[in-house]
């Protein structure tokens, strides 16, 4: 392509209100340009960096199997009524009528639709296992689109559903996806890391998300030093803790005016935020809920809210609710002589002596302990807390470390989740009716593209990856409109590279040097050939690859062989 | 792909709903399932050719210099409002608000995002002309989607908006365009035809329509039998009449009792049709207006809607309406002292001694004459009635003859209806600011697929031309489970295609012949080969060419190499 006929509108200046370096990046560079808030157009040099992904996670997820379809954007309400998910879902599935006053809604995601085509068309085992994918638009009402084109309202994500038979059949179907997305990442040249994942929305047992590691990552890792063990902090869980110690002192109740925040307590009272609990309350399906966690441990929202009778999402109770049901504020309730139901956190169930609130104003106690001053049923002791850094590993290799990472993919197993609802069975070779075992599996497209250039980028601007590269050399032909020497050797260069097919970009635009070489560093095309007069008449142009800093003086020939990788 | 692992449901009769052959056979070969009216998921088999088409409009439009972009299928009003559009566009534009309340549309049509994109990001004549496309999901509310995927409600469409400086730089760019569609539409073997048309909701001087050619069109074309004339029917110019007669008879009002439509008033009179008018009433900005045209005529409602003063789209009055404006019922009224503004179209105009309602209940007049009977004002004689076939052609050159067609591409020449509101400008040499002439022109990717396949049938099934079919060749191997030889020598055909680039479907089912052949002809794929024990015996394979009745005994090699077309 000749860079004076394509739009690359590029922007010198960091845009004021993109917060991570891909969105900065990416508007810089003329790769996208915002409609509204969470809307973007992609500019031709970010859309071929788009069809690049889509290609590259095509192709494996044909090698593994998998048969593209292409189901519609709109959905109707009447699939979703039949899951339940009509309901459950939040204003991020953003639903309306159409001329005709019917329900549909703009598809976050197409398990429901998916599910009627296999239950309308595959009735034998012969058909089975079997894996549908699309690479399509997709649409989530995002409250607060931020971070550019990462976390936008509409994107195009790769999502596939997997069928099989049976729990053996389907492991095999979810091993080989596990694997598929590995290949996509690794092919990308990509940082990344699977982990344990909360299900959230889409249900299942189990899940797994797909990491590209980044500090500017809005999850955080946590992993052991030791083992593979890799989990979403959201979902990792806390090692066993040591045995309890016997009670050594005696409950005391302590005055503490005005002291409410643990911090508080601990300056008060002078202990250790970990001799200390918390005690939170959130709404359960009748009466309030407790949940008590360690003085210097965070509850972990999530976990929280997967516990029996509590309301998910998790929903913190209001000042008022507190009183009225412990019969004091929320800075002095504790878990003795608590009145409604409380879950204790498992390290907060392994004190002893411990500081708590009184539930009574201005009270604590001290030298508190389980059993001796508090029942302490077994199933009411859970892991609800956040891991922290440094922390006893869950596999017991090591101790867990913490990295951020962008979620690029999740994979699910579904179980019957959808199968179940939507009635969807086939025959197996026996001539039984078997409910399916779904899996499903997606992969963000354009929040990949965001992901590569976080993990590959430098202060003058992107360092494509070869793979997802929109252009894999950019021939950079100063004084183009003047110098006859130089557009001959930079048109011959272009024709060269155009008829191997090697995807070149021609900057032969009547700017100054300085100018194309800043947005030649900003665009982060991985080989660069300059051609300018003075090299010329050595018989040479300037060589360099993106990713390194110095120029070199090649032939014309021998540069284009550095491109061709030979 | 082995169909074994592919799904491709096929359907043994004709859907009852299915009105025409695409949908018919996209539905019965498996290529499309409906997932609500008017929506469809595009299953493997379909999707293929969906690729296939995208692939040849892509490479076309780039090579006439056009750039790809992606722009939202979620579109915000406040662009819609600038342009009018919001209000002017009827329930077909699918309005709805995000969780904050602000209103959004899907996109039928991108024109307000693009020029926006252009105002902002385009500044000098030194980028001029550009030409920007995009292959991307559309969405219109139609009031009754039907024919499949011909007129749903969610398609794919390719949609491109070129700028230019001024009108002698955009007629090379429209030239260009009309080129590139003719270009894409003679790849995929179709019998096409570009016409004039009507710019509907688009707005703009002129447009161009290509159709295909196909008796199940929804529109008919009228051409000259001489030259190069070719319209739309609701486009096409009716040619001058001759010059009128001088009146020859009195004005006489005869009673017509129970008299009404034009067949009872020529049997009552013993008149053709030719030799009376019938005058339709509408509702105007103001006052009813009256629309007259000859009796075996019909009025074009398209070309009325466009004469000054008329509501549009039309709206016919009511009887009552009628009545109180003309002091008679419909079948009674006429254009001699009609006391509303009244339209006549040429031929009419032409008429001496015609027969017309008397605006009195129950009575016509006969004899009657322009001019010596009712005033006939220059600008009122107009042309609004469709024209017939056996018409003199407009262009002079023979008579009009019709054809039917599906259209297929729409390329407008928009002027600055879009730049103007929108005040997009641009530098030119001389620093003056300058307002672009756009065009548009789009091209319906999923309607393509079932126009192809409605010139492009049979009996038995779908005849993919070769530039857009799902797969090359069809390796039908018969017993293929249970012979080794068949297994082996069909592996080793389609192991041969896979590493030659050749796009093959083996049919590796455990299904009989009977089925297997009659769903290889329903899947229509161009050249198919037989893999048979008897035939192997003699060292050959049956190979057939889709379009073409007869089987042909021959070797293996032989056989691929028709595939090859060598």
């Amino acid at each position: 392509m000749r860079q004076s006929q394509l739009l690359v509108p590029t922007i010198k200046e960091n845009p004021a209100d993109a917060e991570v370096a891909s969105h900065r990046l990416m508007l810089r560079a003329g790769l996208i340009r915002q409609v509204a808030s969470g809307l973007y157009t992609w500019l031709p040099t970010g859309l071929r960096v788009i069809r690049q992904v889509e290609a590259i996670i095509r192709e494996e997820l044909n090698r593994s199997g998998a048969q593209e379809v292409l189901m519609p954007v709109v959905q109707p309400a009447e699939l979703w009524h039949e899951t339940g998910r009509w309901t459950k879902m939040g204003p991020e599935l953003l639903r309306f009528q159409d001329r005709h006053d019917r329900d549909f809604c703009l598809g976050p995601t197409h398990e429901e639709i998916i599910t009627d085509l296999f239950r309308r068309e595959v009735h034998s085992y012969r058909q089975m296992p079997c894996n549908f994918y699309q690479i399509q638009t997709k649409f989530r009402d995002e409250i607060r689109p931020r971070f550019g084109v990462m976390r936008a309202r509409e994107f195009t994500m790769k999502d596939a559903y997997s069928f099989d038979l049976d729990e053996a059949s389907f492991a095999d179907t979810y091993r080989e996806m596990y694997d598929c997305y590995s290949r996509i990442l690794t092919r990308m040249a990509l940082d990344f890391r699977a982990v344990d994942a909360d299900t959230g929305n889409i249900g299942g047992a189990n899940s797994h998300e797909f990491h590209v590691l980044a500090e500017s990552g809005e999850d955080v890792i946590a992993y052991a030093t030791g083992g593979d063990y890799a989990a979403n902090l959201e979902k990792a869980e806390a090692a066993l803790p040591e045995p309890r110690p016997k009670p050594g002192q005696q409950l005391e109740k302590v005055a503490t005016p005005g002291v409410s925040s643990i911090a508080e307590v601990c300056d008060f009272l002078g202990v250790e935020p970990a001799q200390t609990v918390k005690t939170l309350m959130v709404r359960g399906e009748e009466n309030l809920v407790a949940l008590v966690v360690r003085g210097d441990h965070e509850l972990n929202e999530l976990k929280a809210a997967r516990l029996p009778g509590v309301v998910d999402p998790l929903a913190f109770a209001g000042d008022d609710e507190v009183l009225a049901a412990m019969g004091s504020r929320p800075g002095s309730i504790g878990p003795i002589g608590c009145s409604v139901p409380c879950f204790v956190d498992r390290e907060a169930a392994a004190l002893a002596d411990f500081v708590c609130g009184a539930n009574e104003d201005n009270f604590h106690l001290t030298g508190a302990n389980w059993e001796r001053d508090a029942t302490l049923d077994a199933g009411l002791v859970v892991d609800i807390r956040n891991v922290l850094e440094g922390d006893k590993a869950p596999n017991g290799q090591g101790t867990l470390k913490f990295l951020r990472g962008i979620e690029v993919g999740h994979i699910f197993q579904l179980g019957t989740v959808y199968s179940e609802p939507l009635q969807a069975t086939v025959l197996d070779g026996q001539g039984n009716s078997v409910t399916p075992i779904m899996g499903c599996y997606g992969m963000g497209v354009t929040r990949l593209v965001a992901a590569i250039i976080e993990q590959n980028h430098d202060e003058a601007g992107i360092v494509w990856p070869e793979p997802v590269a929109p252009y894999l050399v950019h021939i950079v032909a100063l004084n183009y409109e003047k110098s006859e020497a130089v557009r001959a050797a930079a048109d011959d260069l272009y024709e060269t590279c155009v008829k191997a097919g090697i995807a070149a970009l021609l900057d032969d635009r009547d700017e100054r040097p300085g100018v194309k070489f800043a947005e030649a560093d900003l665009l982060g095309i991985p080989h660069r050939i300059v051609v300018g007069e003075r090299g010329l008449k050595q018989g040479n142009v300037e060589y360099r690859y993106r990713r390194e800093p110095d120029n070199q003086a090649l032939t014309p020939e021998a540069a284009l062989q550095r491109v061709a990788g030979d």
